[in-house]
């Protein structure tokens, strides 16, 4: 990636990968995002932050939660929000990704919130912004989505204190996940003790990713570990899956049941980032059970979205004050 | 149905069914609601009683003008308003309802504003959400859509007066609507004079509703009548009604034509939930004419909204001021 | 058209057709728009003139940027805002655009933003809606898009000053293009020197627009020219021009390659509605090169837009003061 997504003052400016973020950017998003977190039943915090300023979510692929998260995150900092939906009516008249971004750029929106499809859009789109204007990746093909890997962090932090005496394992359908990928790389940058990625031999990372060990069996990989989170799998593949034909038989070999989950800590949290197939990779009372972490999750992604909303709008003030 | 729609404290919660509401409850709402009414040309109810909060309209069957008035209820109380069509993400993702609701929750959203095809959805939703959180009926399959129920009644009451004098007549497919349902509900509740269905047997309810007296014959059926109120039949019934095979018999037997209309009161007020099928269930004559109070269920329908979202909130205060 | 788009009282009302509009309206709405201009980077116009006013967006047709552009406009403003994309729902479901209006009106909604792919359809609902209501065409078949006259136009002037001593060329799709109706209108309002239509005899209007020269030849149709304007072509034309049977070949003979822009003046501006079809009509390098005005045309459309709405806030304003 050529982009940049720190600004020359040090200003947080775009969220598209963190693999190339610093450690030290992660923590000040996650400790910003803290700030943001209410009591339980208290009404949402909610400031002035982006009064004034333009927030479009331009999705390419469809999603209700992060979609939502986004929004909210934007409108409790009172931003104008704009949702594009945009495959179905621009794309589809064949204009580029790029003009749809140079027209909305002219109507000064300031933060582009992107979800596609296809690898590199959101850094691509970075490159092309004007100066004061920011780039965050909702979720990007297989690759990336930063502020998953981020939610996800500031989770286990919460509940298990540092990572670096942390055993994390993550399990499921790795290859095709950008959330086992941000998640690892945000775990790694903060020196997690041990990175454990499981699942079936055609479910496992080509290379694996950040040093992290592999494992094909589900009580080998999740063995004393203080952290396992499960993946969401589709059913397409259990097409290409040779031993696993079937949901039954990916529960059996590889969903998180009371019984498989022994084998981890007794303290172990549960992790998923939605949404769930219960029966499948998880089972209906682990998922809501006493070790499930499922819901302050999402909790946590909406205040890290205002965190890192409210982050680059230090860069957009500050580029605009100086114009 | 298992959950309360009235907190302990004495708060309206949740607005499921009209069948389970106290008469009381009916009545507060319905003068709050008259509180939001502004004279015709100025500019509508706004005020901060939902600054802050969140309201969700999930809506799992299309709508607009329910949708629509859900929406403009929420915004002209301040609140900050997230639109969901789930049909086209999660849910076709295979996610349960719950678990859309228990991630939206885990977003700090207050209000639940729900629709769906299927009976049950609402109240089950009510009964797993948090104890601060409210849900709103906002059309349930074809046995529920309290806030028509209580327009209608408003609307009644208003041009009207107390309803206890009234003989109060719904035409057309009983059987299959929610609006039918609802609306007697609210007038039994506010003990109605006479309550009449009138339709094509096919169309009439298997066990009449409230006691009401059925008629198969429109003439009869709306015979000095103060209300008579037309439903909007679906093209798709024609082809289970024996001697009704198209939209131009309908009429004929059960429109609401200025010929048939002369068997009701002079001062019959004339009421349709819409959309309209002009032609069909009611001439357009009628519908744009001097009895037609058509508009003003509209009108009412967004103050009933507004109310509802008004009392629901003072047990979201109340909830949450005590955490 | 028999609805006026003024009000007895001299404020503008409905925005339907340039064609009707007085030159003086034009030139307000132009000025008015001129103080929404923000410098680059700056945050965008805000004030709170629409505040507690209700702006729907009515599309019948999909659009990104219109919509977009007047959704921003009215926000910005501090309207609330409603979208409706009415395809999906009631139109669907067989009520009438003027019942989905009265209702919608009944809701106190104070400004209808419409789109339609029939002609007639916003003159049609100004005639109907209540005195304080008003009603703005956001795109109209292919006869009237007046909000992007007026951009067009304001940007013409901003860069080229009075618009009598300037040589304005059209090119392309003339016929089916009501991007170039409304311009050649607004144009010809103001009294623009000279007015061209360029394009294959298929795509040239069959009787001429505002007195402007027709031209087959894109050399010829531009010489000299102090504007130039490329409309959309859309690939379902090729099939009806008998020697253009493809993007290539109408690149060859109207697309404005760099090497065609040297028969327009040295600093002719280069305009273009969007979506562009790089390398169809236009070519990237020019698109993107300095004398491009593209982006200005949306930023002066979201100006415009604030300016239509702000003016017409003044009618509403003065008649619910006066019920």
């Amino acid at each position: 990636m050529t982009v940049s997504q720190t600004s020359e003052r040090g200003h947080l400016r775009h969220l598209i990968s963190l693999a190339d973020l610093p450690r030290a950017e992660i923590e000040r998003i996650i400790e910003r995002a803290s700030t943001y977190l209410t009591p339980t039943g208290q009404p949402p915090s909610h400031d002035a932050t982006l009064r004034g300023r333009t927030v479009a979510n331009l999705f390419f692929e469809p999603s209700t939660r992060t979609r939502a998260s986004f929004e909210l995150a934007a409108k409790r900092l009172s931003a104008d929000v704009l949702n594009l939906d945009v495959s179905m009516s621009s794309r589809a008249k064949g204009e580029t990704v790029l003009d749809t971004i140079y027209t909305l750029q002219a109507m000064q929106i300031d933060v582009f919130v992107v979800r596609d499809a296809s690898t590199g859009v959101p850094a691509r789109i970075a490159e092309h912004v004007a100066p004061h204007v920011c780039v965050l990746n909702a979720g990007e093909s297989e690759v990336s989505h930063p502020t998953q890997g981020l939610l996800d962090v500031m989770t286990i932090q919460r509940h298990k204190g540092d990572v670096g005496a942390l055993r994390v394992a993550i399990v499921g359908d790795i290859r095709h996940s950008r959330v086992a990928r941000s998640a690892a790389e945000a775990l790694t940058k903060l020196g997690v003790g041990e990175l454990r990625l499981v699942g079936p031999t055609e479910l496992l990372p080509e290379q694996t990713i950040a040093n992290a060990r592999v494992y094909t069996d589900l009580a080998d990989g999740i063995a004393d570990a203080d952290v396992v989170m499960a993946l969401r799998i589709q059913k397409e593949r259990f097409a290409q899956l040779g031993d696993i034909p079937d949901p039954q038989e990916y529960y059996r070999r590889f969903g998180l049941s009371a019984r498989a989950l022994t084998h981890a800590k007794n303290d172990a949290i549960v992790m998923h980032p939605g949404p769930m197939n219960r029966g499948v990779e998880i089972d209906g009372s682990i998922a809501d059970g006493p070790q499930s972490v499922i819901q302050e999750q999402v909790t946590n992604g909406l205040a890290v979205r205002m965190a890192v909303l409210a982050l680059v709008h230090e860069h957009i003030a500050a580029e605009t004050a100086q114009c």
